[in-house]
C-alpha cells in the first residue's frame, strides 16, 4: 500500500474515480444500514428472552417481604441493590435502584444539584457561571444534559490512560465554577480506553475549588468486555473515601446492555451519605421504580456471578464483529496513512480518526450511499471536534453480514475524502 | 343519642371513663392497623396477576413494528397510547406514556417549569415568588411538590362542586406570579367530591394574569368509581381548546391502582403542541420508560373497555370496604353533634371532619391504640388544617376484619377527643 501523501495527481485520480463508481453503485442499490448508535442486536436481546417469563403470576415477593406488586420502596429490592453492590464492589447502602434509564438518574442529579445544591449547599444555578469538564472524545448525551442547563463545557483530552489529569488537576483546584466531570472510566465511550490505576488514584485525591465538585462517573460499561480478560480499575468511592472527598463521586450503572435495553434497571450508587440526600427528593418526587421487573431481573441472573456469566454470552456476539471491523479497517486502510483507529477490549464502539478536516465528508458520503453513522462531532462538546477528524462506529447491531458491507462502503468513504482532500492540496 | 353539647358534666365523664378504658384495652392488644394512604389491597392487586406472566418469551413486539425490549420510543407505544387516549377521550398525539408513578410526571413538570419555562418563556424561577393555587383539603404529595421548590401555597377552599372558583378567578386574573393549581377533579383525594360541569367550564373559561399558568389536573382516580353509576365530567383539554386556551391544562392519569401500585403505567397528557415540548426535553433526559411492561399491560386489558370492566372488578372489592366505614361511622357517630364525613361513590378515601381542634388528638390517640392514620393537617398545605378537624380515612388496604377493629377504635377516638373537649370547657 502506498501512502496518499506519496500519491501523485493521477494516483490520486485513480482512486477518486474508481470509489466514486463503487460509492455510486451503492447509493443506487438504495441499501439502509445503520451503525449509528450502540444497540444491542436482536441475537443479543434474545439471550435474555426467559426473563420475560421468568416470574410465575404468585412470584411478587422480595427478600425483605415487600409485595413488589404495591406501593412501598424508592430505592430497589434488596436483592437488586445487593447485585448492583457486589458488581461494583459496594455495599447495598451506596446504591439506589433506579427505572429503565441511567441516564434519567444523571439527569435528575444534575437537576437536583442545579436548582436545589449538592446535600442542600447552595444551588449551582444561584452561584454563577456553571462549567464541567468533559474529557473528549466523550459521549454525546453527557454533553447534551450540559446544554441543556446552560453548563459550560470544557473539553479534556481523553488519552489512553483517560483524560489529561494534569488539565483536570489543574481547572478543578482553580475555579470553584467547575461543578462537575463526565467520566466512562472503562471502556470509554467513543475510544474504549481503560483509565489506569495512577488515572483513578488521581481523580480521588482532587482537590476541587468548589466543595460541592462532584465527579459524574458513568460506570456504563462497567461489565462490558469482549476480550477473556477484563478490565479492572480501582474502585473510586473506597479510594475517595481514604483521601477524604467520601462524597465526591457519583457513579452510575445500567443494565441496558446486560439485559433489555427497553425494559432494564439502572443505578446510582454513592457515599451512604448522599444516598440519603437522594433518597429525601424521591420521596418527594417519585413513588418509586418498577419493583416487579427488579425481581425478573433477580429471578433472571440470580446473583452478580450470574451477571458475569450472562456478559460472557454477550462477549461472544460481540466479538466477532468488533474483529469484524478491525480485520475490515486493517485490510482497507493499512499503510494509507490516513486513518487511525481504536481496537478496544470492552464496550460498544470503536473511535475512528480520518485526516483532519475529513469526518463530516465522510459520513455525508456514507450517508449517500445508505450508511447511517453518529454524525461527525457529536463526540465533543457541542458537537464541534475541532480537528474535524473524529468519528464514532457502533457496530453492535447490525447483523454480521450488514456490518461487513457498511464497513467497506465506510472505508470506501474514508478513502475517497482522503485522496479528495490529498488532490484539493495539489 | 343525644349530642355531647347537651351532656353534662358527668355525663361526659362517665363516655371519657369508660372509652379511656376501651382505648386501653387496645393498646394491651398491640394490634397494629394501618389506614395511612391509598393503598390497594391483596385481593384487589390478585386481580391483575395474570399480568405477570401475559407476555410469552417471544411476544415483545409493538404494533407498530418496534422491539419493546431494545431502545428506541421516548412516549409510549402506540397500543398503550391509544388505551389512556380512549380512556380520557383524547387523541394518542395528545398523550406521553410515563413509567411506574405519575407523580414523578408532575414533579417533572414542575421542575422543568421552574428551571426552563413554560414552553421555552421564561423560567418561573427567575420571574419572582412563584405561587400555586391549593384547593383544600387536597392530596398531599401535591403540596410536598410545590414546598420543595419554594413554591408558595395559597390554600382555596374545596366545595362539593369543585375549588371555589370566585376565588381561583380572582386569584388567577390578578397575579401574574400564581402559575399553577392542582386539581384532582374527579373523587378528589380526600373528599371525593366530583367537580361540576360549571366549575370545569370556568376552568377553561380562566383569563390568567401569567400567560404560562398551567392547570394540574391530576385525574388520579379517573376509572376508579364505587358506585353503579360512573361520574363523568367535561373533557378539560377540549374546553380549554374551545376557550381558546389550548395550552392551558396538563392531564395526569396513572394505572398505578387500575394494575399494580408497584409496576405501573402513567400518562401526561396535553395538547399536542405541549407534547412536543415534553418530547424535547425527554431527549434529553432519557432513554424511555420500559416498553415490555407498557405491552404487557396492553396484551392484560387489550383496549380501554377492557380496563373498565377490570376497574368493576376493583369496585367490587372496594364498595364492601366503603360501605364498613359509613355503617360504622353512622352507628358510632349519627346524632351526637361531632363529626362529619363524606361518602364518596369513587376514588380512595373518606375526609372526616372532627370537633374544632380535635383532629391531631384523635390521630395520636389512635396511634397509641394502634390505628395507623395520615397525620392531621396532611391534606392542607404545609400540613396546616386552620381549623384542626381533617382527617383523611384510608379504608383500602387492610382486610375487611381489620379495618372493622380499625374503624372502632377510631370512632372511640373521635368520642374520646369531643367529650374532652367539651369537658374543658365546663
Amino acid at each position: 500500500m502506498k501512502p496518499y501523501s506519496q500519491m501523485s495527481e493521477s494516483e490520486l485520480s485513480a482512486v477518486k474515480n474508481e470509489l466514486d463508481g463503487f460509492l455510486d453503485k451503492c447509493k443506487e442499490k438504495g441499501k439502509k444500514l445503520n451503525m449509528t448508535r450502540g444497540v444491542p442486536s436482536n441475537e443479543q436481546l434474545a439471550l435474555c428472552n426467559e426473563m420475560i417469563t421468568d416470574l410465575s403470576s404468585d412470584d411478587y415477593t422480595a427478600a425483605n417481604g415487600a409485595d413488589c406488586r404495591n406501593y412501598g420502596g424508592l430505592d430497589g429490592i434488596p436483592e437488586m441493590k445487593k447485585i448492583f453492590a457486589d458488581l461494583l464492589d459496594l455495599t447495598p447502602e451506596e446504591v439506589i435502584v433506579g427505572g429503565n434509564s441511567s441516564l434519567a438518574l444523571m439527569f435528575d442529579n444534575v437537576a437536583s444539584n442545579m436548582s436545589h445544591g449538592v446535600r442542600d449547599g447552595e444551588p449551582w444555578q444561584t452561584q454563577g457561571h456553571v462549567k464541567f469538564l468533559c474529557p473528549s472524545p466523550g459521549y454525546d448525551r453527557h454533553f447534551t444534559i450540559c446544554k441543556y442547563f446552560h453548563i459550560e463545557m470544557i473539553p479534556v483530552a481523553l488519552g489512553q490512560d483517560g483524560p489529561d489529569m494534569d488539565a483536570v488537576e489543574k481547572a478543578v483546584s482553580s475555579d470553584p465554577m467547575i461543578k462537575g466531570i463526565w467520566c466512562v472510566p472503562k471502556y470509554s465511550n467513543p475510544t474504549g480506553i481503560v483509565y489506569s490505576d495512577e488515572t483513578v488514584r488521581r481523580f480521588a485525591k482532587l482537590k476541587p475549588a468548589a466543595e460541592d465538585f462532584r465527579i459524574y462517573w458513568d460506570n456504563a460499561y462497567a461489565f462490558h468486555y469482549l476480550g477473556s480478560a477484563h478490565a479492572e480499575i480501582p474502585n473510586i468511592i473506597r479510594l475517595c473515601e481514604e483521601e477524604g472527598n467520601p462524597n465526591m463521586p457519583l457513579v452510575f450503572a445500567s443494565f441496558s446492555k446486560v439485559s433489555f435495553a427497553g425494559a432494564s434497571v439502572s443505578c446510582i450508587a454513592s457515599s451512604k451519605s448522599n444516598c440519603d440526600f437522594i433518597r429525601q427528593r424521591l420521596t418527594v418526587q417519585t413513588i418509586g421504580p418498577d419493583k416487579l421487573n427488579q425481581l425478573r431481573h433477580v429471578r433472571f441472573f440470580k446473583d452478580a456471578s450470574g451477571v458475569m456469566a450472562h456478559m460472557e454470552k454477550h462477549a461472544a456476539i460481540l466479538r466477532r464483529k468488533f474483529a469484524l471491523v478491525s480485520d475490515t479497517l486493517r485490510r482497507e486502510l493499512d499503510g494509507l496513512g490516513i486513518a487511525k483507529w481504536t481496537e478496544p477490549t470492552g464496550g460498544y464502539f470503536v473511535s475512528f480518526d480520518s485526516l483532519e478536516g475529513c469526518a463530516k465528508k465522510i459520513v455525508a458520503l456514507c450517508a449517500e450511499a445508505g450508511v447511517a453513522l453518529t454524525p461527525a462531532g457529536a463526540t465533543y462538546p457541542n458537537g464541534n471536534d475541532p480537528k474535524d477528524s473524529n468519528i464514532r462506529i457502533a457496530p453492535t447491531f447490525p447483523p454480521i453480514g450488514e456490518l461487513g458491507e457498511a464497513l467497506e462502503i465506510f472505508c470506501a468513504a474514508v478513502k475517497l475524502a482522503s485522496a479528495e482532500k490529498y488532490l484539493s492540496g495539489k
